[in-house]
């Protein structure tokens, strides 16, 4: 009984996870990438707050940002792959392995201030983006402060 | 008078391009790095296919490609950046820099699909998903065929 119990869970959450199962290389290569494409919206959303604004550019910017915000990165970091290449030797640090608890918090402070970018670049109030474009890349540092390994 | 002209004509394509000016080597980085990421998705879209379905990673997966199609990465090939490094050496072939009516072409039929893509994921369509990877695929493929140098 009770071992049916537990296939059952064991069902569910694979279910509820990625079912595809994702090589540690590519996985690794994968989030790089979302990282590193979100770096170049980050810099474009500041470079209109600090120049000319153009709104649809912050739009589709902000939008972007959002998308992979809300794409479930965490499937990206498949057990074991704190070690390993991608576009380049993983920097992530072993605790993301093990820290769940702080993981969860920074992830989701990340994903409330990206979506929160998203309906403020809507509006095309420059002076509210570039608040909440602070509030943002603070989510950044939040997560590369505990989680990154410095160059 | 001309000249005027002219500047005035100037002013107005750099008002409508990207604004900030962009490193090459960023410019490739992130270039690769949405191409990256966008192959993720399509992955993981397949294997939902192929495999169980759950609608909604197949939203996220096609909502981030979206919104990456709609970014307008077109600001990430500045000329020059037919040569240089990001995560890795570019693999643009120069064709892309001097086959403007090529490239748009391409570039427009992936955005339809990949537009596309996302209304066809919400609905949850298993198999419509299945033809629309197809299709999808099929202008991933279309640009590589002529733009990018193979390995
Ligand atoms: C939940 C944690 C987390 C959040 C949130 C996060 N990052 Fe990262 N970031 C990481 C980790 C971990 C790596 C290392 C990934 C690897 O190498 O495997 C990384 C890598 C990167 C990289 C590539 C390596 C480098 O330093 O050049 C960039 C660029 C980057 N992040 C930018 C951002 C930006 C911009 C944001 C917010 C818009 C962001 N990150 C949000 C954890 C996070
Ligand atoms: C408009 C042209 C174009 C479209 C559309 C396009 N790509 Fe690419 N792709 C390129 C170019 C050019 C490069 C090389 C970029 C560089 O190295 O500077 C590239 C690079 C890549 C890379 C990284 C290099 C590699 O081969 O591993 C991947 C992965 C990739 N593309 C996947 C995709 C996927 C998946 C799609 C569609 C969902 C797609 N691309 C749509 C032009 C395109």
């Amino acid at each position: 009984m009770k071992s049916k119990l537990l296939l059952a869970l064991l069902t569910v959450t694979l279910a509820g996870t990625a079912i595809a199962q994702v090589k540690t290389e590519d996985a690794i290569k994968y989030r790089q990438s979302g990282y590193g494409f979100m770096a170049w919206n980050m810099a474009r959303i500041k470079a209109n707050v600090e120049g000319q604004y153009n709104k649809e550019e912050v739009i589709k910017a902000a939008n972007a940002i959002q998308a992979i915000a809300n794409s479930g990165m965490g499937a990206l970091y498949p057990q074991g792959s704190d070690k390993g290449t991608g576009w380049e030797a993983t920097r992530v640090k072993p605790e993301f392995f093990t820290n769940k608890e702080g993981v969860t918090k920074v992830a989701m402070a990340f994903n409330k201030e990206a979506n929160e970018m998203a309906k403020v670049a809507a509006t095309g109030d420059a002076a509210a983006v570039g608040a909440q474009l602070g509030k943002l890349g603070g989510t950044c540092k939040g997560c590369h402060d505990d989680f990154k390994a410095k160059k």
